[in-house]
């Protein structure tokens, strides 16, 4: 085919990519209908960005914050999803993420390239700069609004606890703070149901 | 639930678009398992925008072009998918979908982002500006290789002509002109392989 080289290289990196669509997360779609795989997550995650930034007290770049989101779980691809109350799998997980990293973006056809991507992967991954943190407070609003759309799929399937559920919103008070309530009022329904644990 | 009415509002917003997860296109992932959706697809454009702008002859705003790319199916929640090959679809599609964009953007708080994501979406349609043209161009392009990755599937399926392809991938010449070698060769692929009707 006539193509030149670097275009071959990042077409077949899109192509390499199609693959987060089939990579199935623990979160089940709002209607409960199926579990939503990765390629889905990470563009609600970047519409989350686009839609949310006002509720973030300290200064955002939108446009970096929605790029993180697209990229933040490629990785997955090669090291697969690792559940967020699964304390085992977090054990090795950054090991096993940056060697997937590393493997994906080797793709590209340069250092630029391949690092311009690694950055991004990496920055959401230390959740160090402001953009980071806002979009980790996202990345577990999302999936946390779902479960509770979804009767508490998740935390019932893996009998997760309040204190793993609060320590995993604890950001949200910081990053989101309007949203504070609403992440305790949703809690207690979860708990009221018996969708998740009180270890209160 | 104690939370601001503005928050109340976006949150509600992003449950809504949660349906495009749902909303099936006629181009399947690219391993030919499934259907592929629209919140995928909208991911897949936008790293289709991220990884190739170095590709077109004209200036690009990356961040712009990303955010038009998320933007730009989410009519179809209530407009439905438009097949491109589908001509009497075409006929009123722009009518059902400004209906669709004006009913959907209305969910969030105010005029002013309502207007940020309604221009996203016609900027994206009118396909007028330069982002809009190499956006188009990554839209047309990706599921032109995810159709001869799955063996002309929905070529074969809708009995599309060469002149028809073709004319949807015109524009490649102009926006990715060191595509348009590989898109006329994947083009007498699919001829040879009887996956695409030739009319020429």
């Amino acid at each position: 085919m006539m193509m030149d080289e670097r275009l071959r290289k990042q077409l077949e990196f899109l192509i390499e990519i199609d693959k987060m669509k089939l990579i199935l997360r623990q979160t089940l779609t709002a209607d409960g209908s199926r579990r939503e795989n990765d390629a889905e997550h990470s563009w609600h995650l970047a519409m989350g960005a686009m839609t949310l930034y006002e509720h973030c007290p300290f200064e955002i770049d939108v446009s970096h914050t929605v790029k993180m989101a697209l990229v933040h779980d490629l990785v997955e691809i090669y090291a697969g999803d690792t559940f967020a109350y699964d304390e085992k799998g977090h054990k090795d997980k950054f090991e096993r993420e940056l060697a997937a990293a590393d493997k994906l973006f080797s793709m590209l056809p340069d250092e630029k390239q391949k690092k311009e991507f690694f950055d991004l992967w990496r920055e959401f991954e230390d959740e160090q700069t402001n953009d980071a943190r806002f979009a980790a407070a996202i990345d577990h609003l999302l999936p946390f609004i779902n479960n509770h759309l979804t009767q508490g799929h998740t935390w019932k399937l893996n009998n997760v606890k309040r204190s793993s559920v609060m320590k995993r919103m604890a950001s949200i008070e910081q990053v989101i703070p309007g949203a504070w309530g609403a992440v305790n009022a949703i809690v207690e329904d979860a708990i009221k149901n018996g969708w998740m644990i009180d270890d209160r």
